[in-house]
């Protein structure tokens, strides 16, 4: 019988952080199933960590989606939990990290604040709240704690602009491929994506092309992506994220 | 009772995909011992990364191994599997990437390639493999799903040019040391080794010799390895990979 | 029932080599627990790594704590386990690493040098004693395996200079943090820090000051810690480890 599966995506970085945090749920939950997703978000980018953890979710198994990306610890930002149409629990802070991938899951189906102590560790410092709040509340919760709390209605959770089908790269991966706000399903085949003054040719994969050649293709999660068979879009076209994208 | 282990080693950097990987195998093994060899494998250097796989696995328990360096997805590159001598299973692309390690483990012993698609998720993409058609595999075989897919002579697995005593650089590892392709039992104690002008002395360890000597050594997998006591012979020697080391 | 919990920190780096000691730790205690604490600290830091795995040890679970920088590896410097106060048991070399942390859960109550060679692997390589020494200890004692060896007068173990309330950095953090050597608690609020020309402002955390303001505060582990609000305080101070901070 296998534990309670919990996903782990943070902007801590490669310190002892997010290991720390590890040591607290398996102290509560000991045969947790725990899956590191990404601990290098770019510090305070809560867009980034957003995008990275709804990309991620529909391959994970049910379970608590622990993220801590969180500019406003220590603040009055809420903690909140929220429940989704397929079953997963989402922890982590109210700055909407959690909506977009809440929204992959079928959709927030009740919150609530996380406003019970006796889930956290007894002293919960005013910096390190993914230690002494988030992760305890996450590993009580996959071990099966009621889902506790004040109520909090699900319109009253705060979401972000979502970039949608910005014109604009809104992720670099760590090859250098631009991913755009584009959904390919909305782009027809012919199009003409441009980036500055050069214009990827489409491309289904990477052995369509040859090598070095920049091309656009349908990314493994249905959005418009650039890339260069065997080399870096990144560098080729000093793109960052916010570059824009024209199409048309 | 401890699940079946599942070894696990890309080029996919330290993003989100071998995570999302991780999540598709215990969506489907949900008690899989999973071990991340190493994810930062040169992007598409399948030497690098069949010379890393073959360094580690003799000290593995007995599992799936599953390995993608693959600058040919989305081709007619085969998808396989292979069952070597000592009773693992390899999953990976057919070119090459698997074969060191095989021979390491006792020989291939059959090989199959990966056609039966009801081991697949539901849909492929064209570019993410490892998420949609490997890693869904590896999980099966590791649960015990029957070896199936199509046979192929072992034979006609791709194998690459190995270099099993190249008188040069193979890898260079974190600390900067030169593993060479030299095997040590080959080489006599009072052989010289030279790098362009330099000539290492021969050591056993690196409390043999002063801080910032040049060093070579039998390595921990028993080849020749060019070091500085607490420094990085790479730096020092201007060695890349490919960098000529002479011995006589 | 959870398997033995093994904690792991090293100066490895990124390779194959955390990995390679995992899979002999999983070959011989099959459904151990192993939590990756760091394997990036500075490349033979003794006093970084005895830092860092102090900071971590009171929020793991009791367990196995194995701990490899050493600089000394193949001299004659004793690898150690040592039974704390707490019920845990540290592995590693007897180098000063492990002593901080033993401090932390409760000071050493017993330490054995390790000579049962019968715990280690067939061959023990003069480079890479983490693999083929400390890894397979540490698995058999978290296995319930005799904690045997040689009984070592604890006031033999190697301690090294800590630095209790040392006016210096001692640690630079993945955000660019300054965690100073002065314990908060005696430090009194209206204490006026310097680093330099500057001089910190007190804050509790970060939501506290505008972004891109130097302050300082209580950190995680009740140290006194400088930082500026979503910025690098060790870009804008220019410090590094070592740097004085002076405070009055």
């Amino acid at each position: 019988m296998a534990g309670p599966f919990i996903s782990f995506l943070t902007d801590f970085g490669g310190e002892l952080a997010p290991a720390t945090c590890r040591g607290v749920i398996w102290s509560i939950a000991e045969d947790a199933r725990i899956l590191d997703l990404n601990h290098n978000v770019r510090k305070f980018a809560v867009r980034d960590g957003a995008f990275l953890l709804s990309r991620a979710v529909a391959y994970l198994p049910i379970g608590v989606h622990l993220a801590v990306v969180d500019p406003g610890v220590g603040t009055e930002r809420r903690p909140i939990a929220v429940r989704v149409g397929r079953g997963d629990l989402l922890v982590g802070p109210d700055n909407g990290l959690l909506m977009p991938a809440a929204a992959v899951l079928g959709g927030v189906i009740e919150a609530r604040t996380l406003t019970d102590r006796t889930l956290f560790l007894p002293t919960v410092s005013d910096t390190f709240h993914g230690r002494d709040l988030f992760a305890p509340v996450a590993a009580a919760l996959a071990k099966g704690a009621t889902y506790g709390g004040t109520p909090l209605p699900t319109t009253a959770v705060r979401h972000r602009h979502w970039p949608d089908d910005l014109g604009a790269v809104i992720y670099i991966d760590g090859y250098g491929n631009l991913i755009t706000g584009y959904r390919a399903a909305c782009v027809p085949e012919d199009t003409i994506v441009r980036v500055g003054h050069h214009a990827p040719v489409r491309a289904h994969t990477f052995g369509d092309v040859p090598v070095g050649t920049l091309m656009w293709y349908e990314n493994s999660i249905g959005m418009v992506e650039i890339a260069v068979n065997q080399g870096s879009a990144a560098a080729l076209l000093r793109a960052s994220i916010g570059t824009t994208i024209e199409i048309g």
